[in-house]
């Protein structure tokens, strides 16, 4: 029986998903690992690969794709650039899965494009031609899909939709170096630091928060009426909202998804946002749906074993 | 012998072009039109075409695919929307061709999206797989190809890049009915009244200008060190760069082209134009190429055959 096997790398640990041709998740796993920069660690991965597919009645033969998502840009080539948070060396890890399972074809895919790609396959999005995964998180980052494809762009920053400017009058800079980036307002830290903001102007006492992006405690605060969480959760809706509309005046998705660990709060923003969008939009584009997402977490283990399966 | 047409759709006449299936054009004709939504309006369009057929050696029975371009949305489906500046009945026309020319395959084409095929086909864009095209005449319309294939959008606004909104405070509206469209500053309509506000502000006589979008006196007046022409022409690089960096945090392009009326004086403002783009893009993103581009009022008519082609 033909497998797929999609990889989730995070910075100390794999997940990896056994999927069917057709995309059901057939089991997990998670991988205990360090760098993956030797060898050695390289073998960590494959052997717990092996042990996965053993488990599951499977043998490294009946493998056919398998794809990994990487924390940074991996180009329309599936080339990976430069790793900021992760020590990966992806060639090396690339040559050692290849040698193990010599029928699958290999696929890197940067990990918000690849959870569009999970909507896309067994998500939301699923038969969907055009849209825009939003993943709000630490950062925000993005999948564009058009024409049923995913556009991971010339150089990596296809849906690099965190980085487009929402306010030219900014003067801190964003982790990228320039200024007024959407990411600034719209991540789960820029929420926090909003938040906090408002609480000065307001001159009122935040509620206790667990860290620079606990946004959980704000949304709680704001079921609770907390003019300040308010103050953030709109600003939020009013640049995702603005950014959405100059996403529209250039692919003109049919439909948005929210995703990411701040896409949980989605219903009480979903009204909201829907509102900003359709304020700056096109006409037409108005009529472009925003929804949540619906793979959580796993939804960029999906999309990396179906870009895999698709290349072949 | 396969044939393919391009008919460019204007206001008061088609231009038509009859090419190999390889994309090279052997004929061009002129067919002039009133309104096109009446039977006998339609007859004159395709006895125009038979006639440049019966010219150069052709039969109807030779058309494989014929191409149609529209000054107005195209969605993904090929559907045309609201035209505001031509009078077309486009299924009525489209039955009357499908008629006459059973063979061919059928599309209709966003005029700006359609020069960006025609790029991709025979012109600056050749083999490329991701571009944007930028058109820049009375308005800025733009096509954006990625995987090698035309964005048209869902509500057929793709590539709508002239209403990227570019400048927040802005308090006189755009033709869309928003505030601070690129189009405002950046098609040729824009730099003549930039152009203006400049020698008001300086004091400064403005040359001759035939008419609301006569670019080409700015730009000779540029020639001459006129200062309230570099004001003109330096705000529109700053906006359209602004802009592409907008762009390419969505889709990435390797290639951006630059056509249409004012691409004419690209050489006088390209270095701008780069400059102003590598300030504000995203770091990877800084080796997109600034093009211009080369099949001038053709573009279109070879992307709407190109389309119609590759459909087939």
């Amino acid at each position: 029986m033909d497998r797929v096997l999609g990889i989730d790398i995070g910075g100390t640990s794999i997940k990896v998903g056994l999927f069917s041709t057709e995309g059901s998740l057939d089991a997990v796993t998670k991988i205990p690992t360090g760098e993956i920069v030797s060898e050695a660690a390289f073998a960590v991965v494959t052997n717990g690969l092996k042990a996965l597919l053993a488990e599951n009645g499977g043998t490294p033969e009946d493998v056919i794709a398998i794809g990994l998502d990487v924390p940074g840009p991996v180009d329309d080539d599936g080339k990976v650039g430069m790793l900021a948070n992760i020590e990966l060396d992806p060639e090396g890890l690339q040559a050692a899965i290849k040698r193990e399972f010599p029928r699958a074809n290999l696929a890197f895919v940067n990990d918000a494009n690849a959870a569009a790609l999970g909507e896309l396959w067994q998500g939301t999005a699923k038969g969907a031609t055009s849209f825009v995964l939003i993943a709000i998180g630490t950062g925000v980052g993005g999948g564009v899909v058009a024409n049923g494809k995913l556009v991971s762009g010339a150089f990596g920053a296809g849906g690099e939709i965190g980085h487009i400017t929402v306010n030219r009058d900014e003067t801190e800079a964003c982790g990228c170096g320039r200024k007024g980036c959407l990411e600034q307002y719209a991540s789960a830290k820029g929420i926090v630091n909003g938040y906090k903001a408002a609480c000065k102007r307001l001159g009122t006492q935040p509620v206790a928060l667990d860290g620079p992006t606990d946004t959980l405690s704000i949304f709680n605060a704001l079921r609770n009426g907390d003019e300040a969480a308010q103050f953030a959760i709109s600003q939020m809706c009013d640049y995702l909202g603005y950014a959405m509309a100059q996403i529209s005046a250039v692919t003109d998705p049919q439909v948005y998804l929210i995703g990411g660990g701040v896409g949980g709060g989605f219903n009480q923003y979903a009204e909201e946002l829907r509102l900003a969008f359709r304020k700056y939009c096109l006409a037409p584009c108005a009529s472009a749906r925003i929804l949540p997402a619906s793979l959580g977490n796993d939804a960029a283990m999906y999309g990396c074993a179906f870009q895999a399966l698709s290349e072949r």
